[in-house]
């Protein structure tokens, strides 16, 4: 029940930011809701598809279907409060990517892949949602220019099995693991941290 | 054999549009090629790789190809001719939604999913060959902006689902589904029916 | 043993291709670590999504990850050498799409898919890595424009399955068809030999 909460507001944070990009692009409502719904599920979508887990649970759960199309009508309804809500939508958001990577940890567990693998599919599964909507949406991913987003997916999944070798209960290193994501975005965007530029010359830097 | 014969048709108006598509940016016929494929069978292929429908149906029956590669030919050689052809074109490409969409919705049924995600699973089968032709010649998709084109999917797998429900033969739901869309789409463009606008103030619509 | 080294090879100059188009587009060391992998491993991933053969290999074999990130890696230490080596990076990349264009087309026929349709699965192994990459950064993907890259591999599956009509062993027609891929791969580049335009009057051609 508490996780499937936080599912619950990661979905609605990312339909939220797909919502936001959409309008900066004029697109029509049908086309925020199709940008909302790729933002919310694509990176878990993309995931099923790569391990053939299908149908995809989209499509056997009708709850993210429901909640995307209620926050839809509620951003375009209340669109222009949406800017004083940005905080709040950081948090959710940064929540969201935090479950996202452990549940694409879990179903990589499950199906027996390497731990190295397993992270790599939690990062999908918390990034590849915002990936779809960019290209959707004519834009080079902003993942791959600026953000601090995969490494603390990265980081947090690392984290997750680094705790799982401990003799903890089995909640702790999940519980840890998302804490780890939050953090590291957390600092990254509170002092500026971005990934080490590579096209400038030593001296420059 | 009816059935079959208007899904050929739609085929056939998709790779068209495709063709169009990719004339207009210059494509090589390699490219044309590709586009008018993915425009013609990327929605069916989207919603089997959803579904876990694979190998998705153009792999295992060579009559999508030889249907795609016969029409490229032909479009290419009569390329001057085809702004003569635009109304026909029209009406197959309308023709070739509502099939499409009842043939996704054949497909989630046949599986159990709920009518909902049936009409969703409708809906990108006709939607989304068009969504990733736009996407590969690098245009934000033309179905987020302008078309009452989902709409028409949408109301046309509601009223099938409805209809389903009356003590009706089992072809009229789906014939009915058919002629809904048909019906939709032609109206919205004969009367210039767009869905609402969400970038004006109140007082502006 | 032989094939898995080409296929190595294969990988990381497919990878290199990645690098270079992601640094031209300016991406961050995580998005040309992205875009390196897509590259690598996208027209594969495409083709085993198609045929419903998951998990996607990568997921289930370390060494696609390891060649990658270790590819990767060396290109951004060593970038401002890659331009000297650009006619081997050419090489192996023709190499590559000769072998990932045997591969796609061994799956085919291990499923039982009609030649033709093999041959299709082979162009897509080898071709859609670099349309993914295209459309990740934004561009028109390249081989829809100039590149005679999807000829060679058609040219290549035909022969493929022309020489095994003959009563050779194993495995000569499989090299035999990387062979012709490679040929006229080299051909074209060496002569400039293009697709038909298809935009010009005939008396401008």
């Amino acid at each position: 029940m508490f996780y499937f909460t936080i599912d619950i507001l990661g979905i609605i944070a990312f339909s939220i930011s797909g919502v936001m990009m959409a309008m900066d692009k004029k697109l029509d409502i049908f086309g925020v809701f199709i940008i909302a719904f790729v933002t919310a599920v694509g990176g878990g979508t993309l995931r099923d598809i790569l391990i053939g887990s299908t149908p995809v649970i989209w499509l056997e759960d009708i709850v993210y279907l429901a909640t995307i199309l209620g926050t839809v009508f509620g951003a375009v309804i209340f669109r222009s409060q949406l800017k004083y809500l940005r905080k709040s939508l950081f948090l959710f958001d940064t929540i969201g990517i935090g479950l996202y990577t452990m549940v694409g940890i879990q179903k990589g567990v499950a199906i027996g892949l390497h731990p190295i693998m397993c992270v790599g599919l939690g990062t999908i599964t918390a990034s590849f949602g915002g990936v779809i909507r960019d290209i959707l949406c004519n834009e080079i991913p902003v993942i791959f220019r600026k953000e601090v987003y995969a490494t603390a997916c990265i980081l947090g999944g690392i984290g997750y099995f680094l705790l799982e070798k401990l003799p903890l209960k089995d909640a702790y290193p999940y519980v840890g693991g998302i804490i780890i994501v939050i953090t590291v975005r957390l600092l990254a965007v509170l002092f500026k941290i971005t990934l080490p530029n590579i096209y400038k010359t030593p001296k420059e830097v």
